[in-house]
């Protein structure tokens, strides 16, 4: 069994967000057993899974993120959109726009310690959507 | 439902090469709603999602992959198959080899400036076989 | 149909560890067509599929992440778990912690030289689960 669900995202600025509750609010009735899929419509941001305790991670993770693709690289042609456009691309790929999850019990299996988050790397960046599948 | 098709790329050289024409050529014969699956049987070579209108953005990812796993660095050992070997490996390692995108009303529900691309990252990585699984 | 196992892995030390054969012996009833899901429900490791055949590749994956993604980094906040902490979960996100295989004729269709990799990037990270979900 099959269903779908379009989620639109506040708008948030540049960073990595935890985005768990509200994931868990929109599917609020899931199966007992299954898969959650969550598929970004984006080419400049991201998902991903991290720790979802302490706030410094997600800081943390911004930081190195930004260190690895840096902005204004000279290399880089695809520049008209602002500094912040090209290294977004490639953020994007590194951490990709789709997450699986494990449904068991009726919830979302995470781990203790982990979080969804959507990784936002542009300055201004707007409003994000996503397609959430369930599969059972 | 389940449905399987293997997938075989053309020849491709190495960079970011769009093949979501080929993808959506493929598997016609979509359902209602659903996910697609897509898996490359390679460990030199990945597949991504991104921006599919100027193609800057491939050049730039593949210049910015590049850059960031170099080759020749003294530190490897897997060396035998030459220069663009391990970091080929790595670059899979950090791009993926799978990919899941959702199905909505019969079509692949990517965002509108998404495509499917195959990163190759050998010189001569010769032809790439994907196998392509859709359940519904 | 969906069919769900938890698999606990054994400590393994830090680094590449090939896992195909746990997940294959834990998994041997598989449906003739199908996908395996193989979530870990940790932050501080991944999973990831690369070359499985000469051990050098492992050895130099993790050479090419720590160098990727250093110690010591000046610029973290969050440190009061040890050098190896905010490095570990960066690296999670950067391999991720999900993997989507292909049933095909009753088995994981990897190609000929893909294996399955626990990436471990704590120093003492002890034992770690997996979430194996089946669908067909």
């Amino acid at each position: 069994m099959i269903k779908q669900y379009e989620i639109k995202l506040p708008r948030f600025g540049r960073g990595f967000h935890l985005i768990t509750g509200i994931i868990e609010k929109t599917l609020a009735d899931l199966p007992e057993q299954g898969i959650v899929h969550l598929f970004l419509r984006h080419t400049s941001a991201a998902l991903t899974i991290n720790e979802n305790a302490d706030p410094d991670v997600p800081r943390d993770m911004q930081y190195a993120i930004d260190k690895l693709v840096p902005e204004n690289d000279p290399g880089y042609i695809h520049t008209i959109e602002g500094p912040d456009d090209m290294p977004a691309h490639m953020k994007s790929s590194l951490l990709s726009v789709s997450l699986n999850i494990p449904i068991t019990n009726g919830r979302m299996n995470l781990g203790t310690w982990q979080g969804v988050y959507l990784c936002e790397f542009r300055n201004h960046g707007g409003s994000r959507k996503l397609t959430a599948t369930i599969y059972s």
